[in-house]
């Protein structure tokens, strides 16, 4: 059965929150989990979109929805400060890792949402990266070449850029065989739908 | 123990699911609701929002959402067209007949709510009004005069100006002691919120 697809940029605390699950809920399913980092960015430019923080009217209810959301689900989440922050560089590693078949790509994935959004460690710098990749058995050297090769930076701009083809407009933005699913307060719609093979 | 407070526009589908569920959900945990009928156009005038069904690169994701949270919820729903339409008459008549005290006056949410996104009806249509209220019980010459009595109309812009004071962006958009949670699909939450006083 194909792969779960999940959309998600570093950044996005509902991607961090819904990362946290959908292994569990895809297994449950006979399914695995196919990570797609992306950037924010350029698709809220794309699609004219924006981060909720940066709403002024939807701040305040973001920021206790966001840790809300995180007490509902059962994970640990702390806003990080300042926020939003950029996340290429996670990005851009991630898709090195995924590329190269690294076995803890996965795992990287997981070290850097957390690094974000429990320890507020700046996860764009490239020293932090290092950091949290050395006791994965990441090549430290090469992870840092790779954020700066341009073939790994067009990678991500080509990933962002097959995300809005695909209408990808917000994060964690999912795929079950096609059918779309946005934010992390769909899962339960993503699960039901994997339970009934669609509804 | 206070209702919990639902603020609405008749021509959200997402207000409409979450219509059907709510008084339920209430009434599991000892606790009533109450309708606050407002409108999202000035709301999303203040706040800088806009309908999804407006927003080209949501469009196509926020029809399939529509239908599938309904299918998700068991709860009817087909798209009126055209889409969003008016539903200021009907705020206007429900505002007029929680006023009164009319016993009928949740019902004839109910009922709006279904004309419009079961049935197709222009629910602005006074016409129409008259016809859904009639076998309420509801006077309709007195329905008439409500709608175009400048004391109701004053009586909903103060209800959208009272709801955007108090944090409202969008509907459904609901408070439980205070707390706030917005969308259908924060009803999980806000059930999780009222089993355990908080979490």
């Amino acid at each position: 059965m194909s792969p779960i697809e999940f959309f998600f940029d570093f950044s996005s605390p509902y991607a961090c929150i819904a990362s946290l699950q959908i292994e569990a809920l895809a297994a449950r399913h006979g399914r695995t989990v196919q990570f797609k980092p992306i950037l924010l960015g350029p698709v809220f430019k794309a699609v004219g979109g924006a981060p909720l923080t940066e709403i002024p009217a939807k701040r305040d209810y973001a920021l206790r929805d966001f840790a809300r959301s995180a007490r509902h689900a059962g994970v640990p989440l702390r806003m990080p400060e300042p926020f939003p922050r950029p996340t290429v560089n996670t990005a851009r590693a991630t898709l090195w890792l995924q590329d190269t078949q690294h076995p803890a790509a996965t795992a990287f994935i997981h070290a850097a949402f957390r690094a974000l959004f429990v320890d507020n460690r700046d996860i764009n710098d490239p020293a932090t990266l290092v950091e949290l990749a050395t006791p994965l058995g990441i090549d430290p050297q090469a992870l840092l070449a790779a954020v700066q090769d341009p073939a790994i930076k067009d990678r991500l701009k080509n990933t962002v850029e097959a995300a809005l083809q695909r209408g990808v407009f917000g994060a964690p933005f999912m795929f079950v065989d096609g059918e779309p699913f946005w934010g992390n307060d769909r899962l339960p719609q993503l699960e039901h739908w994997l339970a009934q093979g669609g509804f």
